[in-house]
């Protein structure tokens, strides 16, 4: 896997950038500049989510690597990503049943990149993520990920339930978090299995749990709804590596 | 426990907020402004980490409760700590053997917050956190606990070796989280028990770590060093409850 950090420079370059849909992780902008093409690219910016810092022309021209950022600097981050059956390949080659986690929209970076390190030291040989309404490896993945994305594959695929399908008619096995599912402690989660994990508003989509063999509940003694996502997902791994390892 | 959100207006209340100590989790400061007080102002949030925001007049109008602003704006968080022991009256109400968290220095208010929700979910009785290099109860803090802090109480203690002998002459036994420990599906976590959670770089302090009865390892499958504190957090609060409620 590619871990490589972009620096876009320019006005036209950083507006193409966005509206391509790069992930853009930050912008820096001149600060106090009111040009029309800068206000375009801070609004493309805020579309997009990306954090904005309004800096001085100081601090611009250290950033810059051409010396022509035109009040514009923008961070991106570019990979490759995996294909599952690379996932596969690595189990085998590692004579191990097949562990993988499925992120069913995970949105925030930090989450997305806590769950890659948490995969890579819970031993799963892979991170399948949807291609849309979910975070993608932006350069806060990464950091976050603690270097887990140099050695954990992700794979981007269009349509989770049908990965799902393949998946199952290849031997493998899937549980999902969700409430009202049988307590974790209590299921068989050895064996070659995906772990689904749902996104931190809403949990599993209807169409992807109904796919699933079994649906594990975390138990919840306290008053609040749900544990944070990227801590619900280290549980329940956990509770795989025990059931597999132990 | 008292959660309430302060708005601080206007240069002299702002700057002594900060010199005091005073958490504050976000500083609006108007574009462009470059008086000596401001700048001053803008300095010591870095100094603290406090997230600087440069916004238009306009903004500041609409934030702004007095009217007077000056320029300047922050947000902080006032809340009422608990103390130690009403997290042992809690436990005793509740017919449960005391179960805490000890963090040994987190400085992540994301991490903080999340632990706190999780401490919440996995039915502890209460978070103690030190006075000193440590994140505090900010609005990012109460924000990430998902509502936890409400419920959950946190007691913040000067020296949490001291806290923890205190704590063992009442019978309650204490488990660290540190690498070269016993694997924790092997150690018995039962009955009246302290999680001690280290600092996300660090991990647990020496002097903290001797006085604990336990070292608890999270087995370790992959190729980088650690979870992210707040995962590690989650996972063992839970193998804590497996051996507690299962």
């Amino acid at each position: 896997m590619r871990y490589e950090e972009l620096t876009i420079e320019g006005r036209n370059a950083v507006l193409e950038a966005f509206r391509s849909g790069k992930p853009i992780d930050k912008l820096f902008v001149l600060d106090g500049c009111k040009d029309g093409p800068v206000q375009t690219i801070v609004r493309e910016a805020r579309k997009h989510d990306t954090i904005v810092n309004f800096v001085a022309k100081e601090r611009l021209d250290q950033m810059s690597e051409t010396g022509k950022h035109q009040g514009v600097i923008a961070f991106g981050a570019a990979y490759e990503y995996a294909e599952v059956e690379d996932m596969l390949k690595l189990a085998e080659k590692k004579g191990e049943p097949p562990f993988l986690f499925l992120l069913d929209g995970i949105e925030d970076p930090h989450n997305l990149g806590a769950i890659i390190r948490t995969a890579n030291l819970a031993g799963a040989h892979g991170v399948i993520i949807p291609k849309h309404r979910a975070a993608g490896l932006t350069a806060t993945v990464a950091r976050t990920s603690a270097g887990a994305l140099n050695y954990t594959p992700v794979a981007k695929v269009t349509n989770l339930g049908n990965t799902i399908e393949d998946l199952k008619k290849r031997g493998m096995w899937f549980v999902c978090a969700d409430m009202g599912g049988e307590v974790m402690y209590r299921l068989n989660l050895k064996g070659p299995i995906g772990l689904v994990i749902g996104n931190e508003g809403n949990g599993v989509g209807k169409l992807v749990r109904e796919k699933c063999d079994m649906i594990a509940s975390i138990p919840m003694k306290g008053d609040i709804d749900s544990l944070n996502a990227s801590v619900a997902a280290g549980v329940l791994a956990y509770e795989i590596v025990r059931q597999r390892w132990m």
